[in-house]
């Protein structure tokens, strides 16, 4: 009973807004996250059992438990914390056992305590159904002080609110809590499920690649080590991806690494200097072949707490998704699909649209935003047409339909009749709607639209609206992507839209030579609820091709990857992969607000650890062998660093 | 019949002088390594076999092979190897097969294609029962050629020799060999088996560290990472150590990571500059805990194709291991123990015994090489006793009995006939044996006959004694060592035997105020045959403790780890782990020559990749964003360095 209130503060800050689907509480971790054999948890150490397992069905047991004192109330009893749960200790009050007692009563709260004593039920009434451990309790009869713990800096609770910048400084301590402890724990299972699936059933194998590595084409976001001859740096590679194609070439036939890459972006918001890649390569296989093996990837691995994935999982070409959801990374969740309206308004007064459609690719395009005249504010219409003014120099025209279904807007009267109809047929409007218009060419309005829709949600949400339901996991491919872009600052030049060694679309092979721009690539995109987490391509294993993309259409120095074009002369098979964000797959699975949440200990936004203070100064005589010396801005470069730092620590 | 010379040919490379137990053939790989259900090596891709599969219990089935030709004979047939083995095609004769004819006899050895047919029986007397695929052989139906091969720098077969600098330079076609297919896949598959143990049957979590970080105390080998603000710079550490730590203190509880460390020590032979291990720690732990825990780790993982291992595995005090092998990593596999024989020469005529001994530690030690009468020879004993004078400063004393036992030494008639039956009663000593006597310090006379100890293994080995059993793997625990060295510069100056963290034993902890250098600390090493791979201890997990060893001790700079002393004040729990060197122990178990050759893309010695030529000259501007600039050695420091090569490249 006293335990109930105090557990569910304990677990209130365990609601999250977005993706918390289940509210897991201490005790119940090892038992969701496992369906298989339960591992041995008290196997080698000093304990008998963890604190969170002890049932009735332990009544009467001898044990031996080791934990941080969590909770202590009026010297009589204490609750116990290991990463297994909680578990209630009875402190004795018999004169025989005053030394037990003095260390219970004295030791301060987190200090670490091993005691010795019998499993027996709670008194009647005192059963708590809360509690895992509920029903039981330890009559303690030894007791030993194994670390006494300081003033800590914050209370180990996850109700008690601190800020990020104190979470990591103290990030060992942040750790105890339980939402972080659920999300490593979750993270490591859901990978040795993955490892199970690829290595135990589909015959994959874990090959660890070299981060010493030489520079890449374009590889601006790599990061530099000195070595110890002058002038001659390897590099941190942002991902394995001339490795895996290699260990095709060289017969690997299937390839898998939970590999560290690494991007130094300078600052920017839930990124990592260093993040990790579900890595995958696979010789003979097509686009099909691996998506398919990638759904059984994820299905086989997803946490038994979650509701099953279904496989396999839609698809949709980048055009669609482009004209439908104004994104290449659709959250398919809701609907408040783009439509295009530009014949509804072909013979329109309304200047604007008049204007747009007058230009040789003019468009109206409209999202329709259900219930969005009851939902939505002034001020929300204002923010939105502020936005599309500011991000995209674009008007954008709102129409709320009252509950009577008249029309207003500031544009209502402009509407003629037989549009009004056309356009409630065409994007099924229905009272208290609210369509939300534009106008411009097809790819810039529904750029707009996609992002006026996703704050359309984020505003009905926050007014009680449930447009995107947590629990529920959308897998999607987008598929058929351009192979190149061309590029904003030179637009007679072509960029890779993902990397140089996509392979073209089969029957797009002979626009190579006369419109690349018209290309399509053999890449795919996975995308979960809105976000990008995994993306991959059939790669090119004709040495004349790579050539020709790398040399003749993109400019790119071929010195630099000689080996890789060298390699695909000797009897290179046809191969193919994908890479899968493994800390943004966990934070959308765990509904954790940042990746920061599913890192153990993950560096700041500006690339610190503020534990440790990393990067830090070195003394001079540690960069001798490295031949190299620090160029110290001058004052006035540092004047400017200070005045702009995003610019000074970005590329 | 006619592939069973050629075979033989193939396989003849595999058996190397040291370590290989068994000679696999291709196709025995999956099964040789794996005993729990085969994995599905066919799924998601275009074939419907592997080649190395097929058997007389597929005769009649239509198949899809993909693979690399092999070999090829007379236009009649030709043998495709894909990763699980080789497989006999039957090249079409008949007219209307004339396409697949021309495929399959004009594509170049090593040229990629895909062949469909039927399996059937070899004709009689063809069967060839060395291979695995010897009962059955494919006729063809259809052939596409999905790569063809240009001429190869060396050919994809393993008895071909060719040089390391070769292989490296063309690693991706000296990864089609099955003795680095062998390798690769066995090193997956270990890890595998461990992490399940390690996950699955205990409940350790598999939590990802970070690379960037902050330099250590004395981390002079750590590789330095430019950060984008002037003069901060990474370090990539050399263990997780730290974060191993923190994560207990973070109530992680049971941590593992097969962990990336990073090592810059220059040019180094047979070592690495990243390097992989298996990272374990456990709150709650003893010294008999983790060992324990170990043993079951290796037990569970070892390679279905060696004989199991036995546990627990046997133990020696550091003091015994110097004193009986002169090293603290011996091989026990031999005997040629050292014994101390001071006490028989206490009243001897040789000078040199005799002078040894009037110092204050002088002894007398010796080794008895059995039978080294017979095989060693003057050469032999001559290059001993000046490796002794060279690298020791030391004499040694040859002591050759013929089959008559009669004594030939050069000090032989000083030898007194009590001297002779008590050394002889002593060592064991029997006829055709020869004994190393040598005279001075313990530790130092200990030191170099551990030495010649295995200089003399060597000797008899070349001369065809087998003294160790390549087939044997005879893992040792080495205990008790000292916490604390002198520093060779510096005698009155102490540095940690292995690294501050590491908990002193119980029973000296009275000493470290007065005698420091006698407090045992409680760190064991793993030792494989002679070879340490892994290494571990009970951590400090008192703060006061903890600084007193930094601070006072050591003269160590605590600031540099004022977060670690600041978490264990924050209850952290009692702590112990260890360290397993993967590249090593699989280089033990494959009998490799290198570690190189069980790491898919090693650098060379001197740190190069010689494939893609890494670490790389990189363009100026690149290096702006991290304020550093390069340090051009001058004129007479280049000579110097290409002078002394080593000197330049080592720290």
């Amino acid at each position: 009973m006293y335990l109930g209130s105090w557990l569910s503060r304990l677990c209130r800050d365990l609601s999250r807004p977005i993706g918390k689907t289940t509210q897991p509480i201490w005790g119940s971790l090892s038992r969701s996250l496992s369906s298989q054999r339960i591992p041995e948890f008290s196997s080698f150490v000093a304990r008998t059992n963890t604190c969170g397992e002890l049932r009735s069905s332990h009544l009467g047991q001898e044990v031996t438990l080791c934990g941080w004192i969590q909770y202590r109330r009026q010297n009589t009893f204490l609750v116990l914390r290991d990463c297994h749960g909680l578990v209630q200790i009875i402190i004795p009050q018999d004169e025989s056992a005053a030394s037990v007692k003095k260390i219970l009563c004295e030791a301060p709260m987190e200090s670490v305590v091993k005691v010795s004593g019998t499993v027996i039920s709670r008194p009647p009434g005192q059963v708590n159904p809360k509690m895992p451990t509920g029903e039981i309790e330890i009559k303690v009869k030894t007791a030993e002080l194994l670390n006494a713990c300081k003033k800590l800096p914050f209370e180990i609770k996850d109700f008690v609110k601190k800020t990020e910048a104190l979470r990591l400084q103290y990030r060992y301590l942040d750790l105890r809590s339980f939402q972080m402890q659920y999300n490593l724990r979750l993270r490591s299972q859901m990978v040795m499920k993955m490892r199970e699936y690829l290595c135990n059933l589909h015959g994959f194998v874990d090959v660890e690649t070299p981060t010493l590595f030489k520079r890449t084409p374009g590889g601006a976001k790599e990061f530099l080590v000195p070595s110890r001859e002058p002038g001659k740096f390897y590099s941190l590679p942002q991902s394995p991806q001339q490795f895996k194609q290699l260990l095709m070439v060289g017969g690997l036939d299937r390839y898998f690494q939970v590999a560290r890459c690494y991007r130094d972006e300078g600052s920017r918001p839930d990124r990592q200097p260093e993040f990790t890649q579900i890595d995958i390569e696979m010789s003979f296989v097509d686009q099909t072949g691996i998506q398919r093996l990638i759904e059984g990837l994820l299905q086989y691995s997803w946490p038994d707490d979650k509701d099953p994935v279904a496989i396999p999982f839609p698809s949709m070409t980048f055009a669609e998704a482009l004209a439908t959801y104004g994104t290449d990374k659709p959250d398919i969740r809701f609907g408040m699909k783009i439509v295009d309206i530009s014949d509804v308004f072909r013979n329109t007064e309304i200047r604007f649209l008049q204007d747009a459609l007058a230009k040789p690719h003019g468009t109206v395009k409209a999202i329709c935003v259900h219930e969005g005249a009851k939902y939505l504010r002034r001020q929300d219409v204002e923010f939105i047409r502020e936005f599309a003014a500011h991000h995209y120099s674009q008007e954008v025209l709102p129409i709320f339909l009252n509950a009577k279904r008249n029309w207003s807007s500031p544009f209502a009267k402009f509407i003629m009749e037989e549009e009004r109809l056309e356009l409630t047929r065409l994007m099924e409007i229905q009272e208290e709607d609210m369509v939300i218009l534009t106008a411009g060419e097809h790819e810039k309005a529904c750029s707009l639209l996609g992002k006026l829709r996703l704050q359309c949600a984020d505003l009905l949400e926050m007014r009680g609206v449930v447009l995107r339901d947590p629990a529920l996991f959308s897998f999607l491919w987008v598929v058929d992507f351009p192979l190149f872009l061309t590029k904003e600052e030179s637009p007679t030049e072509l960029e890779s839209a993902h990397h140089p060694f996509t392979a073209p679309h089969p029957s797009d092979i002979h626009l190579l030579h006369t419109e690349p721009e018209k290309v399509r690539g053999q890449h795919y995109d996975l995308v979960l609820n809105g976000n990008e987490v995994g993306g991959g391509s059939v790669r090119i294993h004709d040495a004349q091709l790579q050539r020709f993309i790398l040399a003749t259409l993109l400019k790119e120095d071929v010195q630099l990857l000689s080996h890789l074009l060298q390699a695909l002369d000797y009897g290179a098979p046809p191969h193919g992969g994908i890479a899968l964000g493994l800390d943004r797959l966990l934070c959308l699975i765990t509904g954790a607000p940042s990746i920061r949440d599913v890192i153990a200990f993950p560096k700041s936004y500006r690339g610190h650890d503020l534990m440790s203070n990393a990067p830090d100064s070195v003394p001079l005589e540690e960069l001798k062998p490295y031949h190299i010396q620090v160029s110290w801005p001058t004052d006035s470069e540092e004047e400017d660093a200070s005045a702009t730092p995003s610019k000074n620590l970005s590329s």
